[in-house]
C-alpha cells in the first residue's frame, strides 16, 4: 500500500487511519486472491466446452464442404465483412473451402483464424492464417502468412492501384479483405478478426440463408 | 432453418444442399446447446464467489467507516467520478458513510448500488440507491430512490440553476454526482455506474491512497 506523495494534502496518517489502511489492503489481498481463483475456473470451464465444441465444428466444416461457394455467400452476406470485400476478392473467395477459429488452450493468449483454399488463380498457398496474440507487453500483436500471389494476380497490389487512382481521401477509407490480412497496425482495434471469430465462426448458417438486405444498395452486384 | 426469401437469387436448394443444410442446422444445434450449458456453468462459478468475496467487503466496509471521509476522498481522488462531482456535491458526499454494490443472485439480470449517508444538512434519506435491471426487452433499465431534499438543498435543482447561468454549452457538457443519479435515459450506457461497479467497488484502496494527478489542472480545488 505505498504510494506516490506529490498530492496536496498530508499523507501522513495518524496511528488509526494506517492501521485501517493495513487492514483494507489485507481484505483486498484476499479478494485479489479470490478473483484470481475465480478467474481460472472460468477458464477450465472455458476450457472444456471449447474441447467438447470442436468436434461439432469439424463436423460441421464437413458438412459445409458439399456446399458449394458456402463461405463466400456468407461472407458477402455479412453486413461488416461484405464492407471489405472487393469484386476481384470475393472472385478469389470462391475457392475458400474452409474456415478455422482456433482460440489457444489457455485461451486469453489468442487465437488464429486459418483459411483453406483450392488451387487458385491468385496464389500459391493452400491456407493462409491470420493470427492473435498477446504480446510481452500485454498488448496483442498480430501476424499472417506470407501469401505467394501468383504472376499478375496479387490482389493487394491491384486494389491499392485502383485506390490511386480514385484519389487520396478515397484511398484513406477504402478497406478490403487481403489489406486486413495483411495489416498488423492495430491489432487491438482488428474489428474484421473479431466478428469472424465471434459472429461468423459461432453461427455461419445465418449468414449463408440471409442475405445482407442493403447488399443493392451498397453497390456490391451493381457494377 | 426457415428465412425470408427476399433475396435476388433463388433459394430453391437442390436436395442435396438442402440436406446438408439441414445437417448444418442440427449441428449448431448442438453448438448452442452447449454454449448455453458453459454459460450457466460460468454464471454458477461467478455466484460461487460473489458469496465468498462478500464477508471480505463487509468486512472491508466496516474497516473503512473507521476512516474519515474516505469515499469522498476515493471519488474525488477517481479520474472519472471526479469528473461529474460539483462542489456542493463533495461537500455532500462527506456524509458518505458507506458504498455497496450488490450482483442480483442470477448476476445476469442486474446490480444495485447503495449509498449510506450520516444525517446530514441535504436529505432526509439515509440509503439512496441507484439500481439496473434488464427489462422485459433485454434492455437495461433503472432506478434509484427518490431523494428527499430538506428545504433550500436540493442539489439537482442548483446545479441546473447554475448551468443555466453558464450558457447553453456548458449547460450540455457538466454533469453532477446527483443529476447522474436520478437520470434514466440511457442507462446502457451509463459511465458512472459501471466506473462504480468495475472499478472503484473492486479497489477503493488504490483511489484513496492515490489521488488523481489531473486534479489541480481540472480545476476540481482550483475555485
Ligand atoms: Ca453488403
Ligand atoms: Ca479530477
Ligand atoms: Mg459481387
Ligand atoms: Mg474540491
Amino acid at each position: 500500500s505505498s504510494t506516490s506523495k506529490d498530492n496536496d494534502e498530508s499523507r501522513d496518517y495518524d496511528e488509526a487511519t494506517q492501521k485501517a489502511l493495513e487492514e483494507i489492503d489485507a481484505c483486498q489481498n484476499e479478494i485479489d486472491a479470490l478473483n484470481e481463483k475465480a478467474s481460472d475456473e472460468i477458464l477450465q470451464v472455458e476450457q472444456k466446452y471449447n474441447k467438447q465444441r470442436k468436434p461439432y465444428f469439424e463436423k460441421r466444416n464437413a458438412i459445409i464442404k458439399k456446399i458449394p461457394n458456402f463461405w463466400v455467400t456468407a461472407f458477402v452476406n455479412h453486413p461488416q465483412i461484405s464492407m471489405v470485400l472487393e469484386e476481384e476478392e470475393e472472385d478469389c473467395l470462391h475457392y475458400l473451402t474452409k474456415l478455422e477459429v482456433e482460440e489457444f488452450d489457455d485461451i486469453k493468449s489468442g487465437y488464429r483464424i486459418n483459411f483453406h483454399f483450392d488451387k487458385n488463380p491468385y496464389f500459391e498457398n493452400s491456407i493462409i492464417t491470420k493470427e492473435f496474440h498477446l504480446g510481452t507487453s500485454g498488448d496483442p500483436a498480430s501476424q499472417s502468412t506470407p501469401i505467394q500471389w501468383k504472376e499478375g494476380n496479387d490482389l493487394t497490389k491491384s486494389s491499392k492501384e485502383k485506390m490511386l487512382d480514385k484519389g487520396k481521401k478515397r484511398q484513406l477509407e477504402k478497406r478490403s479483405f487481403f489489406t486486413w490480412f495483411t495489416n498488423h497496425a492495430d491489432p487491438s482495434a482488428d474489428d474484421i478478426a473479431e466478428v469472424i471469430k465471434d459472429d461468423m465462426w459461432p453461427n455461419p448458417l445465418q449468414y449463408y440463408l440471409v442475405p445482407d438486405i442493403d447488399m443493392e444498395e451498397n453497390g456490391v452486384d451493381g457494377d
